[in-house]
C-alpha cells in the first residue's frame, strides 16, 4: 500500500486540527498510523505528530496529501515543487495547485518561498525566485506556474491561547443566531475597530442598499469622517440611493425623515443616476451642487478609497461604477493588498449585501478578521461558511446595529436630519 | 335566481370595501347589479351603494350573504337574529354564526344591539337583551345562541381620513420589508405609545424569550418603570430567563454583560426555575432576595397585569405560570378587556413571539392598533395576515429597537449593567 | 387653486383602480371631486369616472397628474407630448419622462402612438413618429425625448374578468406563504407553461445555482429537452457547478448521487472552469469530451437562447459569460423581446436568485406573468414588490419544485443518475 | 492549587472529545497537564487520556470537573454519588445534579448503576438501588435524589467508524443549508426509517399545521398505513385543519384539490371543531361519519399512539387535545420510551414545527436519531442546537418533502384527491 509519512506541529489538539487530519483521512477510506505525538503538557506548550497515511493507490495518496495539506498536515517527503509554463493566457495547466486563503510556502531550489496575498482559488506563479498567487484570468503563456504535489506548504491559523481572548473567540464565533445579547455584539465591534486603527491598519466595509434604506447614511458618514473607514465596497446601488437621499430626502420613495412617501419618489433614483451621469462623476457633481452630504460625499472628500462594483440589476449606472467585472476584482485586490501590496486590510466588516460580502471574502486572506452582519440568516451563514476562526457573523438589523456602532465610536460626528429641519420636500423638488 | 339587496355606508371606495365587496361576489361566480351609486365627491364625504346580488340557489345566496356582510355589506332584508338553544356545553348548535373581531349589532325583538367584546371564531350568545361573544368552550346548554343568517350587521374598519394620518398610515402598513428606515419606525412606536398613554389607556406587551436573549431585559424594565406596560403577556420562557439573568447574570449560559459562557451556565436556568418553585412565587422569592430586578421583579412591584402561560416545550414550570391553556386564554381575555371587562387595552405590541402573539391577536378586536416586531419576515407576515389597517409589522432585532424605544421613552430609568459592576460571576456563584 | 380633469375607463372599481387613484390624491394632500361616475352595474360592464383634483399649486398638480397616469387616470386635456434634444450621449435632459412597465402611449402630432417595449425607468424616444423605449446608457446626443407632463397615456392591466379564471388568480396571487398547497402550485405552473407553449409563446427561465446544489440539473436538462426553456438566464455559478457537476459527479464538492465528499471536491469547480477556458466556449469543450450532459450541454444542443451574465463574486468566469453589465443587460432585452423584437416572451419563472431575478424583473413589461420561487421569503417578496397581477411568488425547495415541475411536463425525459450507475468517481478523477 | 485527573477513553480525538475537553479548561481560565495519552495508532483502535486539572479555588475545581463530565472526561476520584432527601414536593434540593441526554451511570452503594430514561435538565431519584431521571414537578418529598459532585458518570456519544458510515454521516451533519441535494436528503431519510423499521424499532413523529396546509395530508396518511408512524406528536392545529379538510376539502379555508377559496371557509375550521366537540371523541365522530380519512382518522383507525398537545393559540380545542402541559409533557414521554418504559423510540422525525419539536427534544435522549425538516433556517438551526452526532437539519419544503418521502416507502398506499373527483364542494356544504 503506498504511503507517506505528514507532520503536525503547534496547538493541533485544541485548535483541532489533529482531529480534522484523522477525520479526513477516515473518511477517504485511507488508513492512519500515529508514528509519533508529543503533546504539550501545559496550555502554552505545543504539539507534534507525525502519522503515516496508507491508501489503496499512489492516485488517491496523493489526492489525500493534498487535501491534509490545507489542515496544515505537511508530507515528510522534501522536494522542490513542480514547475509547469502556462501554455495558454487566461488560463492554467491541468494539474496546477489550486491555492487556499491561509499562508502558504513553495520549496524553490531547495529553500521555502512565502507566496505573497493569499486567496482562495488561485494558482501561484513562481517568478525571479518569488512567488504569489495569481487568478485565472490574469495568466499569461510563458508564466511558471506551481503543479499541485510535493513541495507546497500551508501553516494553519491557530485559535488564540489566552483565556480571555479564548472567552472572547468562544462568545464571537459560537452558534449564528439571531438570540445573542446584541449591544454587547456591537461593543465588541467597536472595540475591536478601536484597536485596528490604534495598530495604524485599515478598516474594510463592504454594504448593500439596506444601509441607506433603514436610515443609517448618517451614522455611515459620522463613521467616515471619524476615520473608520479606510476602505468602501459597494454596488451602484449603494450609491444611487445615497445620492437620491441626499438630493431629494427619499430612499425608495419614502421621506427618511418622516416616513411618507414622495409626490413621484419612485423615479427619484433614476432622476439621481440621470443627474449625475450628466455630470459625469462624483467630484463633479458635488462641485456642481448637486449634493453636499452623505456616504458618497463623504467618501470623496475623505481620504477613503472606495470602489462601486456593478452588477446586472443596476440602473444607470451612475459615473465611476465599473461595470466590468473582473476589473472590480482587480480593484478590490487592490484595496485589500493597499499601497505597493504589503498594506493589508486589519478588519473587514460586511452589511447587508450577500454579493459583494462573497465577492470580497473570495478575495480575502484567513488572517483577517471577518464580520458580517445581516438580517437574514441565510446570508450570514453562507458568508461566515468560508470563515475562519477570526469570522464573527451577527444576525440583525443593518439600520439600528450601525447606529449603535456610530454612537460608540464617532457620537460627536452624527448629523441626523431632524424631522423639521434637513431637506425639505420643495427644497428638492426645486432641483428638477 | 335567488337575489338580495346589500347596502354598504362611508367611505366604501377609498377604503377598498365596494372593491372587496364586487371582488367576494365574483370570486364566487355570482352576478351583482349596482342600483345605486352616490360617491362622496369630496375627500370628507361618505359614499353610499345599494347592490343587488343574485346566485345560482338560496343556499349560495345565504353563504354570499354571510360572506359580504364581513365586508360592511349588510342585507336589506330586516328581521331579527334566529336565536337557538344551545344543546349541550361547550360547544354550539350547527349553523351558529361564528363572529368576527369588527364592531357587531346583532337584531333582537325588533332593535339591534351592539354586540360586546368583539373576537374571531366566537358565537354570539345573547341574553336578557344584550349581545356578547362566546368563546366554544364556555357554552353552557340552554344559552341562547346567535345563528347564522338574517339580523346581524358588521361595521367595517375605514382608513383614517386626514393628509397626515393617511400618509403615516401608509408608510407604517406598506410592504412588510426589512428596508425600512428604523430609527423612523422606534420614533413612530413610541409617539403612538405616548398618545396612547395621555389618552388614559393601557399596553399590552406580548413577549418571546428574546427579549431577555438580545440583552434588553434592563430596556424592559425601564418602560415597565416608566409606565410603558400596563399588560405583559409572556411564556415561562421569559419569566426564566429573565430570573436566570438575575440571579446568575447569564442567559442561555452566556454572561450578558462580557458575552463569556458561565462555567455550568447551561444549568442556570433549570436552578433558577427550582430555586422558584422551592419559595411557590415571584413575590415570595423576591422577599427572600433571590432576584432583586429584572422584568418579573418590576412586573411585580408595579401595577402591571402579568400572564404567564405555558407551553409544551417548558421546564419546570416557574410557579404562576399556568400551564392549561383554557385558563391562560381567559385570563388573557381579563386583561385584554380590563377591569369591569369595558377597559379595553388602546395599544398592543408583540415583540419576538408567534405563539404568544397569534393567542392575542386571536383575541384581540380589530380596532386595537398591533404591531408586531420580529427579525424573522415570516413571523412578522404570519402576524400581520389577521391585521386590520391598524396593524404594523416591523422586521427588526427585537433587541436594538427596545433599547432604542426605551431611550426615546425612558431615558432616565434605564439601569444597565456595566462590564465591571452588576451581577458578578462570584455573586453569583454563592447562591447555589 | 390649480385644478385638472382625469378620467378612468374600465374595471376601475373591482380593479382597485379608482381607489388607488383616490388614495393617491388624498395621500398628496390634495382634494378631489367625483364629477361623474358611471359604475358598470353587472360583472362584465366597465365603469367610466372623471375627477377634478385641485392643489395648491401648478407644481403640485403636475406631479400629482404624473402619479395619477401611473394607476390608468389620463389628464383630459389633450396636448402633444413635449419632446426635447438630448444634449448629451448616455443622459436624458432633466426633466425627462420616467416610463413605467405597462402599456404606453404618447401623443406626437395629434395622434396617439403606442410606445414599443415597456420597460420601467427608461426614457422614451421619439423617431420618425414611432416611440419606444430606450435605457439612459443608449442615448445619443440629438434624439427625441419625451419630457414629463401631458401627452402621455399609460393604460393599466386589469384583473381577469371571469369567475373560474378570478378564482384561480386568486389563489395564485394572494399572501405569499410557505404555508400552501405545493403540488398544487406545481400543477398550476405546469397547466400554464403548457397553455403558453400552446399559444406558440415563448417561456424564460431564470436560474441561480441552487438549481444544481440541490440536484435538480437532470430535471432543468429534462424540461429543456421536453422544450419548456426557450430563454435561460443564469450567472457564471451556475453554469460552473453544472458542469462541474457533469465533468465529477459533484456540486459544492460534494458527490450529487451518494451525497459524499468528493477527494479534493472544493477544487472541481474551479478546475472545471480552467478547462473550459482552455477551450475557449461551451461547443468547443463539448465537441472535446469534456462534459456530455447537464443543463449548459442541452441549452447549446437544443435552440434554446442563454445568456450567462457576470457578477463580482464570479470565479474564472467561464467563456461566454459576459462580464460587462451594460453587455448583459442588452442581451437580456434581446431575449425578451424575441427576434425581430416582436416575440415577446410569454411566461417568465426565476428560481433560486434574487440578483438575475431583479435584473429581469427591471426589464420584463407588466404584462408578462411572472412566477418567481424560491425557499427564502424575503427574496420571494422583493421580487414580488414590482410585480402586477400576473406576478406569483412561491415559497419552497427550488429542487423538489423543478423535480415536480418535470414529473409533470417531462416524464419520458428524465434521467436521474441512479446510485450505482452514472458519473463514477474514478472516471471523473481520470479527467486531472 | 487545587487540582483533580480525569481520564477519557475511546475515539477520544477524532470525535473531538479530547479538543472538546481541553477547550473547556482553557476556556475556564484553568491548566492542564496531560500527564498520559495513549493514541490509538490504527483507525479502529481507542485512545486513553489522563489529564491534571488545576484551578484557583476548590468551588471553581468542582465547577469545572461538573462541566468536563458532560464532555464524558471523568474524575478519577471515585466515590458513591451524594444523595440528598428531598424536603418539599415539586422542587429538588439545592445543588441536585441536572441530568443530560446521554447516557449516565451512578455510584451507589459501592457500584455503577446506570441511570434510566437519560433525558436532560432532569434530576435523578435513586430508588431501591437503582436510578432514573425525574422531571422537576414529579419531585416527592423524601425521595432521594443524586446531588452533583462525584460520583457521576456520563458516557459521550462518539461517531461512526466506518468510512462508509463516516461519510454518510458528514454528509448529513454537515453544515445546514437549503442548497443540498434534496431528493438525496429524502432518499436517506427513508432508507433510515426502513431500517430502523427492519430492526423491530418505532418512528415517532412531530408535526406542524404546514403537513396539511401544504396538501400532504394525504401522503402522510400513506405513511400510517404503511407502517411509518408509530407515535404521532402535534397540535390542536393540526388535527382541527386535517378534519376540516376531511370534511370541507380545504385547509385555511383554500379548497385543497383546486386552490379556489371556499364560500366561507375560514369558518369551516372553527365549524369542525364545533362538530367534533359535539361528538366529544375522534372515534366518535368516525362513527357518526363526520369524516372518513386524513391523519387523525388513520391515527385512530391504525395502532398509532397519537398525542395532540394544546397551545395557548388554540381554537377550541378539539376532544382528545390534552390542554394542561404537565400532562402533555408526562404522555410524551410514555409514547418516546414505550410500554414498559423500555421500548425506545428508534427514530424521531420533526417536521414543520418548532413548538412541538423543542418540547420532544427537550425529552429525547441523545441516542435517538432525530430529523428536522423546516422551510425556515432559524428552525432548524434551533432544534439541531440541543443536537447530537445523530442529528441532521433539511431546509426545504415540508409538502413536497414528504410527499417524495411517501412516494418512496408507501408507494401503493397513496390516495391523492384528483382535481374531478374527492371531496367535492356541494358535498362538503350539505354537512352544515
Amino acid at each position: 500500500m503506498p504511503s507517506e509519512y505528514v507532520t503536525l506541529e503547534g496547538h493541533i489538539i485544541d485548535s483541532l486540527i489533529l482531529p480534522a487530519v484523522l477525520d479526513a483521512i477516515v473518511e477517504q477510506g485511507a488508513s492512519f498510523e500515529i508514528e509519533k505525538l508529543t503533546v504539550g503538557t501545559k496550555n502554552e506548550d505545543t504539539s507534534h505528530a507525525r502519522i503515516k497515511v496508507s491508501t489503496d493507490s499512489e492516485k488517491e495518496l496523493t489526492g489525500l496529501i493534498e487535501k491534509l495539506r490545507q489542515h496544515g498536515a505537511n508530507p515528510d517527503t522534501v522536494e522542490d515543487a513542480t514547475l509547469q509554463e502556462a501554455d495558454v493566457d487566461g488560463a492554467f495547466p491541468p494539474g496546477f495547485y489550486s491555492s487556499t486563503n491561509l499562508e502558504t510556502e513553495v520549496r524553490i531550489g531547495g529553500r521555502w518561498v512565502s507566496v505573497t496575498h493569499p486567496e482562495m482559488d488561485c494558482g501561484i506563479v513562481v517568478d525571479d525566485g518569488s512567488a504569489r498567487t495569481l487568478p485565472m484570468g490574469e495568466v499569461e503563456k510563458g508564466m511558471h506556474i506551481v503543479m499541485r504535489g510535493l513541495g507546497i506548504r500551508v501553516i494553519p491559523l491557530e485559535k488564540p491561547r489566552g483565556a480571555e481572548e479564548r472567552q472572547a473567540f468562544e462568545f464571537m464565533s459560537s452558534d449564528i443566531s439571531s438570540e445573542k445579547p446584541k449591544a454587547l455584539l456591537v461593543e465588541q465591534v467597536a472595540a475591536q475597530m478601536a484597536r485596528v486603527k490604534e495598530e495604524g491598519k485599515r478598516i474594510l466595509w463592504v454594504a448593500g442598499p439596506a444601509v441607506v434604506h433603514t436610515g443609517s447614511g448618517p451614522d455611515m458618514c459620522a463613521l467616515i469622517r471619524a476615520g473608520y473607514v479606510d476602505g468602501f465596497f459597494a454596488g451602484n446601488g449603494v450609491a444611487a440611493h445615497d445620492i437620491e437621499s441626499n438630493m431629494f430626502g427619499t430612499s425608495l420613495g419614502v421621506y427618511l425623515e418622516h416616513g411618507s412617501p414622495a409626490e413621484h419618489g419612485h423615479e427619484h433614483h433614476i432622476r439621481a443616476i440621470n443627474d449625475l451621469r450628466r455630470h459625469g462623476s462624483f467630484a463633479s457633481a458635488i462641485d456642481a451642487g448637486v449634493f453636499s452630504d452623505g456616504i458618497v460625499y463623504h467618501l470623496v472628500k475623505s481620504d477613503s478609497e472606495y470602489l462601486f462594483g456593478g452588477s446586472v440589476r443596476d440602473d444607470g449606472p451612475l459615473p465611476e461604477v465599473e461595470t466590468d467585472m473582473l476589473q472590480v476584482q482587480s480593484r478590490l485586490r487592490e484595496i485589500i493588498w493597499g499601497k505597493d501590496g504589503s498594506d493589508l486590510v486589519g478588519y473587514c466588516i460586511v452589511v447587508g449585501t450577500m454579493l459583494h460580502g462573497i465577492a470580497t471574502g473570495n478575495c480575502l486572506p484567513a488572517s483577517v478578521p471577518l464580520v458580517c452582519v445581516d438580517i437574514n440568516q441565510a446570508t450570514v451563514t453562507k458568508l461566515m461558511d468560508r470563515g475562519s476562526f477570526q469570522s464573527l457573523g451577527i444576525i440583525t438589523d443593518v439600520g439600528l446595529f450601525i447606529r449603535e456602532l456610530a454612537e460608540m465610536l464617532a457620537p460627536d460626528e452624527i448629523k441626523r436630519p431632524s424631522a423639521d429641519a434637513g431637506v425639505r420636500k420643495t427644497g428638492a423638488q426645486t432641483r428638477n
